[in-house]
């Protein structure tokens, strides 16, 4: 009784699983398997416990400063949040009358759902093609879309021509979550400059191997980051944070080096999967699509599982016949090929041969 | 009109001034003036930036254990936030329906209204007695009442078996925001574990000295914090923030230390003050509240502003007469009222003979 109604009826987001558990390949929530650049320790080992005494820099200010020079723009356009997930939760409550609705590809970014039932508003979600292409109906609109750019968890990336013309076309909000863009070939970033209604977050999560410190970032036009400042906790990100994100991203070189190899590692793990019967998904982000060979996505999920080897799988119509898996270390792919024939060999069909992986 | 109209009208949350100004004597934002733990350190420099390319433990179970330990609950009893400010905006959205409303003293923690506001909810303030006493109407009730206990910015403590009437009253929840009890005589945690419409919000800011680490807490009925689970952010807090939080709460001893210095220095700045003709209300917190001799409180503001010394003054009907001063170190102590002592020779009364700092 003393619970909101919207909220006891909703269920909150299920995160992919975090284990710690030794030798085990994590595969599961697409972080990166190389660490941050050696700038980030040199930051942490910088910082003394005695400056924690006092509060962060309310506005996150010389990061802000970094990204806007970054990214070209002027300070007032860039956002900073307690990991991106904070700043679409805040886009949701700046963006949404009670009586608007959220938006967002099925399926895309499982998060989107529960932030709209946090809202208590109604959802209107899109479905992508049979292939999880690009599939907008005619005379669509809501009050804010979330476009998952590239796409989450198909990896797949949209033409910017067709992103465009539809950020043109709602008469909300657009906010182009752009998580795994450093993987990609291309990025949207310009249109958070150019047009009046559209947002573009980033993350240190994936390309800048930050998940565990919760920093994302938004730039868009001013009177909409404007109203995530009113919105947002009054300090809502750390001291360390902020000075380690400011390090990670003065050493873009870094950034960009370990996802030249994550990308290189996509191509061979793209290769090993079709091989053996995997249909993959074209990617560019730091995970795969797959609809795995002889098992159902399940059972393959649950295969994985035994051999200590972590992927997500995630229920639903759209999702069930797929696993989700990260790009890890050639060596992490080894693993996980060698466990997958494991599975050829015993599991699937007896007229198989069994593949080496290479 | 991209905008949400109540986000359109509504002011953000106003911090104190977080100046980095070298010389400055900060005692506006009621920072600790002593450093945390040496086991927060040690913890600091265990960190590798290696670990922070994963992502934190979702549900921060580790340190929700050894809070559930400090206070003698169960784990499911502990909720964990990104600074206790976000947990306080977390209750806004899980404990008001639309058609609710949200209480709290005036004047008290001026974050309240502000949330209020983003819920775009109606506010139920109830003003306190002529002298910051307690003071409920009959027949008060709302959705969600902040408790601020003891309160800010009066300092003052209100007895433990008027404010559990008080809670037994209330048909919606109550949150007492204990941010600053460490420092006072008494707690009413017992509270949040015997009624099942209380939550006690406690933060690391103040008395562990790690405002920069943004860390607060919750113990509750388990429906009640798992409404909040239901609604946080999946990762609402860093992997080294959960690490530094935990070894701060495994030396409550280090914290006391610095909680009897703070105390012994509060006793003194009242004594100073009111030799002075300052009006200084019992303090069972970090920071006084005081009416200023000879000057207006804003006058007497701006002078210590000139003199390098920040102390925070309220505008409003109730705050106005008032400067709320953190309690410093006693070096601290003597360059304030060295200043103030400056301000009555030139600024003040001129009958009024300077009294030495001592």
């Amino acid at each position: 009784m003393y619970i909101k109604k919207s909220v006891r009826v909703m269920q909150g987001y299920v995160p992919g699983e975090q284990s710690r558990e030794r030798g085990i390949v994590k595969l599961n929530t697409n972080e990166n398997p190389y660490p941050a650049s050696p700038l980030v320790t040199k930051a942490l080992r910088s910082i003394a416990v005695k400056e924690l005494r006092l509060y962060p820099e309310p506005t996150a200010l010389k990061l802000r400063r970094r990204i806007a020079e970054v990214h070209g723009c002027s300070v007032d356009n860039v956002f900073v949040g307690n990991g991106s997930d904070e700043i679409l939760a805040l886009c949701t409550r700046a963006f949404v009358e009670d009586s608007g609705s959220i938006g967002f590809f099925n399926p895309s970014y499982s998060l989107y759902p529960v932030l709209a039932a946090s809202r208590n508003v109604p959802t209107r979600p899109v479905e992508l093609s049979g292939d999880f292409g690009w599939h907008m109906p005619a005379r669509y609109n809501t009050s804010l879309f979330f476009l998952t750019h590239p796409n989450a968890p198909t990896g797949m990336l949209y033409g910017k021509s067709v992103v465009r013309c539809f950020c043109k076309s709602i008469k909300g909000v657009v906010v182009l979550d752009e998580a795994y863009v450093d993987f990609s070939k291309e990025h949207c970033l310009a249109l958070a400059l150019q047009l009046k209604n559209v947002i573009v977050v980033r993350t240190l999560s994936k390309a800048h191997s930050l998940a565990g410190l919760r920093m994302g970032y938004a730039v868009g036009p001013r009177e909409l980051i404007a109203a995530l400042f009113t919105l947002k906790d009054s300090y809502n990100t750390d001291t360390i944070a902020q000075h380690l994100a400011l390090a990670a991203l003065c050493d873009l070189g870094h950034m960009r080096g370990n996802v030249r190899r994550i990308r290189n590692t996509r191509t061979r793990l793209t290769r090993l999967l079709t091989e053996r019967g995997a249909f993959v998904y074209p990617s560019e982000t730091n995970f795969l699509w797959v609809r795995p060979p002889h098992l159902s996505a399940k059972a393959f999920y649950e295969r994985l599982r035994t051999s200590k080897i972590l992927v997500r799988y995630f229920e639903g119509d759209r999702t069930s016949d797929f696993v989700r898996i990260t790009i890890g270390t050639d060596a992490q792919v080894d693993r996980l090929i060698s466990a997958i024939d494991d599975i050829g060999v015993d599991g699937g069909s007896a007229s198989r041969t069994r593949m080496k992986s290479q």
